[in-house]
């Protein structure tokens, strides 16, 4: 009995029907796009129980989107200020949580660095037409309960998954909460968050998480190290001893560290040929394992390549 | 600086608007079902690096949805099958897959007990009504891409989530893979697997899998013993080493366990008006801490509630 979920023999037919990860493999160079060290966080945990490190890579997001507190993000690394904090939070199927775990208590809590900016609400999504004219088919309708009163799609642009309402061309969009994304940790609204207490989608994505909470940006490399930690066993998945916290060594920009260490990521292009038929594998598996193509696809089921820069 | 992502103050306003939680603590008792000990499966395995005990239990799916399978699972556990088997591939953001390491190879492969159904393609979905005339705003359109030739949609049955196609009375239903969902390991087709090599989900819905996998059941407790195991580094998340497996105990219906350690368990019914409101709270948050409602949900963000029975 051969007992695997996917089948090693699915390269066999590849000549004809290419996977999603052959159409990936096969983008020819022009469709990657170079993720700069400056838009690179660089999470190192401490040493896992084994004394392997636990390095984990956040690609920052970029303009128009969330840019009030990426700037904040970027100036809280500049002051170490997450240096000797902790991933305090675990909730199976939805959040890891890092920053100040004594944040809630005034007397103990780390002193913020001067500077950071109060963001409005109104960042939470942008106006204007951000995808530079996407082909239809890269539109996808957001929402599983249809609501006929509101044209809401979802699409890619510059590398991220995004929702919009309204027409394409005077929509209003905004970043949207898939596997890997990272957000701002905040207190009830008005409140927006500085962004020193971050989270990532470990679940399924908590669609009414969207316009709700800054995303800040998405996992790129080492999420294993935060998906695979222990559930926290205290309300929201909060570790409820200290010691079952995870302690974090260094937040840093990528363009911080020395030359060599830093990481070389390029992500596929969602404007490249290569994204389109990628997503339309996605949605429409026909490699050999598969009977009935699903004939669509959620929009984070369609995950944007990352690669190490060859 | 108060630093969660859900606040502990949401109680106050509870009274004008209750939380999906809120609204499942104050459900009668009426609306709850019992899940029977001889539909659970209870996966034992070995305990932690610090000894601590690591118990799964799975429900296994009603009909009319994948009962040949499902038959084939209450034999092997009565033959105990399993035991002394292991959890094999932890692919991250996808699934966990346990049963036999040497089930490609022949010669080391274990002898399956005698009996097992050899169960068609066509028992991947069912056709007719099994929804028993659910009320419309249950019945969530299915898809992100929509095709306006094929009327799909998902809906609640019985307390499973299930997608149609058609007319709903004359429609073809299948179970859908969610977060925690349980399916069958299988070769290429036509081969559809026995249930000796089972997998669940730990990361957003796999929709492309439906329909092309027998699904035969959920995880209602313990799921963080599967979620967070360490990702496997070979292909398709598999182990590489022998010692890296986690080593199953045992699997037994939990009817075949003496009485006071069966789980009592039950799950909120999804034909009950607690269900209808709790499903209309997740797809639209009003508790404090959300300011835009999503106007919807993926079927996979409405899980089922579950509790241990008072």
């Amino acid at each position: 009995m051969l007992a695997v979920l996917a089948p090693a023999q699915a390269t066999a037919a590849a000549a004809t029907v290419p996977s999603p990860t052959e159409i990936v493999t096969a983008a020819p160079a022009g469709d990657w796009a170079d993720i700069a060290a400056s838009d690179l966080l660089v999470l190192d945990l401490a040493p896992d129980r084994d004394g392997k490190p636990r390095r984990v890579v956040i690609q920052l997001m970029p303009p128009p989107f969330s840019q009030g507190w990426v700037d904040n993000i970027r100036k809280l690394a500049a002051a170490h200020w997450w240096d000797g904090l902790s991933v305090n939070r675990v909730q199976d199927n939805y959040v890891v949580q890092w920053g100040d775990a004594n944040g809630d208590d005034k007397a103990k809590a780390r002193m913020l660095p001067p500077g950071l900016a109060d963001v409005p609400q109104s960042q939470y999504s942008t106006g204007g037409d951000v995808t530079g004219g996407l082909p239809a088919e890269l539109r996808f309708a957001a929402m599983l309960i249809p609501r006929p009163d509101v044209q809401r799609f979802s699409t890619f642009t510059r590398g991220w998954p995004v929702s919009g309402e309204g027409m394409p061309d005077s929509a209003e969009y905004w970043p949207i909460h898939c596997y890997g994304m990272v957000g701002v940790g905040r207190n009830l609204p008005p409140d927006t968050g500085t962004g020193a207490e971050l989270y990532t989608v470990i679940g399924h994505a908590p669609r009414h998480l969207d316009r709700n909470i800054a995303l800040v940006g998405r996992v790129v490399a080492g999420i294993e190290h935060l998906s695979s930690l222990p559930r926290g066993t205290g309300p929201l998945g909060f570790y409820e001893k200290a010691e079952e916290r995870v302690p974090i060594r260094a937040v840093r920009l990528a363009s911080d560290l020395p030359e060599g260490e830093q990481p070389r990521l390029q992500y596929l292009s969602t404007e490249s040929a290569s994204f389109a038929r990628y997503a339309d594998a996605r949605a429409n598996r026909r490699d050999p394992f598969f009977i009935v193509p699903a004939g669509g696809a959620d929009i984070c089921n369609i995950p944007v390549p990352i690669r190490k820069k060859p």
